[in-house]
């Protein structure tokens, strides 16, 4: 079995050229919400399945009714070898407001933003670009300095994870045989502190849903309809409002059917880490929980389902003033979920209120944006012992079991059409402002994330 | 004394050419909200002050620190004839969502919309382009027929008035002297109906106020901040929709100081004008008043107050989903005022509201959008008794006292700065979609109301 040291030393030496690989990737514009940037998405699938063809992989770039997908195999060293699945998305979000950006979103640098902390700028620099290619360069480093790697591995790259992932599931049910492996491995998750990796046992589902209340059939003037004529985005506040009660609670009838207590000591675990909510709010600049009352931040985010508001629209919104009663409002929700939720009748439950709020005027039109169960890992996979020693090796501190407030619907579906489970390793950090502006990646967790997965990769092969 | 038939016979003769002048006007894009329209503004008004030269008038473009006035003076048949000072205004509203217009906004034609019945569209056709270019194409006929003008007429045309006119108070300040008349002729009115003349008793006042609600330092991933992090749409909603209660009422403590219930009979006179919630709402596609429980919907517009939320924008709202949370959401609110309610006091009571219900953590900017008291003007005065039979001598009914929803603020100005009254005849329709895509002013309107003005100017001279 070929050894480890000389693997983790070509990811030092060759740190530079990683880092100019990872920056053509940032460059290439690939928005998977706006069908403008199309082109760009095939651009980013193309990109990679050009690079990892040169480490010897069989890649190739897969048509979907959306954006590709990049999918690649790579023999181990026995046909019986291990055999992964590593997954990643290389779509971004969009990037307004882009005048707050201090850096251009697409031309990514390394600056240093305290001393001896260097950070990556542009937007997927974190979320997820930056994280894919960690898995990318360990493979790398494993095929230069041993002519192989340590296990069979596969990979799936998406393209519309920031998009409700459309085409996924179609995809993994047609092409089952082929991506089914032991188990899958995901980079789209954070470290609990710098020093601290972290393997997530736990991740929020998402509904998300549009709505359109209508109104009178056109945009009136306020002083000659105002009083008589129903308003749209006061008819939106009042439902909006609604939702939360004085304590922060989701008042939807149904809305907590499926969510469980957390065990005491796993909340007693999770006190140990040091959260609170000082530490937690103050670096965005608030200090009060606005979550339900009487729970911890880390239970708030990490076991308990919310309700919030994404973008809400309707009116006059640009400069001066226009004394309009607008014919339409519009407001994106969203839910995470947790446990046993069931996305479809959360969905179901949110129109049911929304109808029954509506004057009799108004009318509503919803458009769904995904949805995706809650996911709570198997404590006691031996994969995850593995993986927690070898990072435990790497950093300063040993590996913790977290949760995550973020849904990765993938682990959902890997397990629903491929039987499959994951292993979901990240080394994001909480100030990486990912899907805001300034999006950045530490320059320690691009490296150290690169020797993480070379040395994960030699745990699973033993 | 010059007599008044062929003067009318001069505009029945010239529609034509009028309606080729007010074309001219109207595709002048003079947008005054919108700074990018600035020079378009100062156009329509070196346009009028070249049209106002070809009649005779001492015309001149006069600077503002914003968009320009026009101020001319025609002198009468004797230096003690009856002075007159008419005023309008040149802006227009911004004509988004510009793809709901089926004609270009600033390409007017004539169009047929039902048999017999044509409309001039484009945007400022009714407001306030169309209504002002009348008393212009009237002074031209009796100037063409007679040499002279029956009345000494200055005029004042505004290029503000749909962004909060800034300028006008200090305008009228230092030209108290060269402005001030017998009285101010206002054309920015309605009619109650296509044949029944109105001239306007009552204008709703103003206030006008945008409102910026903050969180957090910057916009927040929604699956790692949702629960604790406040979001400011969430906090935005639940203020407006605190703004009514279940009974159309403003719960805004000390919002209807100064607000008197309408005389019986005045209530009455209204009821025998046959306007029901039905025939009011039917048209704009509702039929259930929104405003106070137990008032109709002529009072509703003509004498009670109101509160408007006319725009609201924050976080993601382009096409697709963003989970994200935003870091500020903005409203712009108007109310609309009556009677003695004090503007000043309002706005402090609405800041005073929003700041009671704000969270710890968030904070609220405020922003002005102009202010003005309402107006009720005399019932007993003699300009208005000739005014009424000129306008009863021109259509099928006669002409009825109104109220109006919408504010004029320089009616409360003129009585302020000039210490003069205002007499308000306007020749739009209910149905012209002031403000909305599709505005529009009848062919109608703009021949009979040349003719209207004609027939005052007449009547007011003797």
């Amino acid at each position: 079995m070929p050894v480890l040291s000389p693997v983790l030393d070509h990811i030092d030496k060759h740190l530079d050229d990683s880092l100019e690989r990872l920056f053509s990737l940032l460059r290439i514009q690939s928005i998977s919400t706006d069908p403008a940037y199309a082109v760009e998405c095939r651009k980013a699938a193309e990109w990679l399945v050009n690079d990892l063809a040169t480490i010897g992989f069989e890649a190739s770039v897969r048509q979907t009714p959306g954006h590709p997908m990049v999918v690649a195999h790579h023999p181990g060293p026995r046909p019986d070898s291990p055999h992964v699945l590593f997954y990643g998305h290389y779509d971004v979000q969009p990037v307004d407001p882009v005048e707050l950006w201090e850096t251009a979103p697409f031309l990514p640098e390394v600056k240093e933003i305290e001393p001896g902390r260097k950070v990556i700028t542009g937007r997927g620099s974190s979320d997820d670009k930056g994280q894919l290619m960690l898995f990318v360069e360990a493979c790398r480093a494993w095929k230069a300095e041993h002519g192989q790697l340590p296990c069979r591995v596969s990979i799936l790259f998406e393209g519309e994870e920031e998009s409700g992932s459309p085409s996924l599931k179609p995809f993994l049910e047609a092409n089952k045989e082929e991506l089914t492996a032991d188990f899958a491995l995901v980079c789209d998750t954070d470290m609990f502190d710098p020093e601290t990796p972290s393997i997530c046992a736990s991740l929020r589902g998402l509904v998300g849903e549009e709505i359109t209340i209508k109104a009178a059939n056109r945009d009136l003037h306020s002083g000659m309809y105002g009083g008589p004529a129903a308003n749209p985005i006061r008819v939106l506040a009042a439902i909006l409002a609604d939702v939360h009660d004085e304590n922060g609670r989701v008042t939807i009838p149904g809305f907590y059917d499926g969510v469980e207590e957390t065990p005491s000591q796993v909340l007693k675990s999770w006190e140990t880490l040091g959260t609170t909510a000082e530490n937690f709010l103050g670096p965005i600049g608030l200090s009060e929980p606005a979550g339900e009352e009487g729970r911890s931040v880390l239970e708030m985010v990490w076991a308990r389902p919310t309700a919030e508001f994404n973008g809400i629209s309707g009116g006059y919104t640009g400069k001066g003033f226009k004394t309009v009663i607008a014919a339409e409002a519009q407001a994106k929700v969203s839910f995470r979920l947790v446990h046993k939720q069931d996305p479809a009748k959360i969905r179901e439950a949110f129109r049911k209120f929304v109808r029954e709020r509506l004057p009799k005027d108004c009318t509503v039109e919803f458009h769904p944006h995904g949805g995706s169960p809650a996911i709570q890992l198997s404590y006691d996979s031996p994969f995850l012992a593995k993986a927690k020693a070898a990072l435990s090796d790497e950093w300063p501190k040993p590996a913790v079991m977290v949760g995550s407030g973020g849904s990765i619907p993938i682990v959902g579906d890997f397990r629903t059409y491929l039987g499959m489970e994951s292993l979901l390793v990240g080394f994001a950090l909480s100030d990486d402002r990912i899907h805001s502006p300034n999006e950045k990646y530490d320059l320690n967790s691009f490296h150290r994330g690169q020797r993480s997965w070379a040395r994960i990769l030699d745990a699973l092969s033993r």
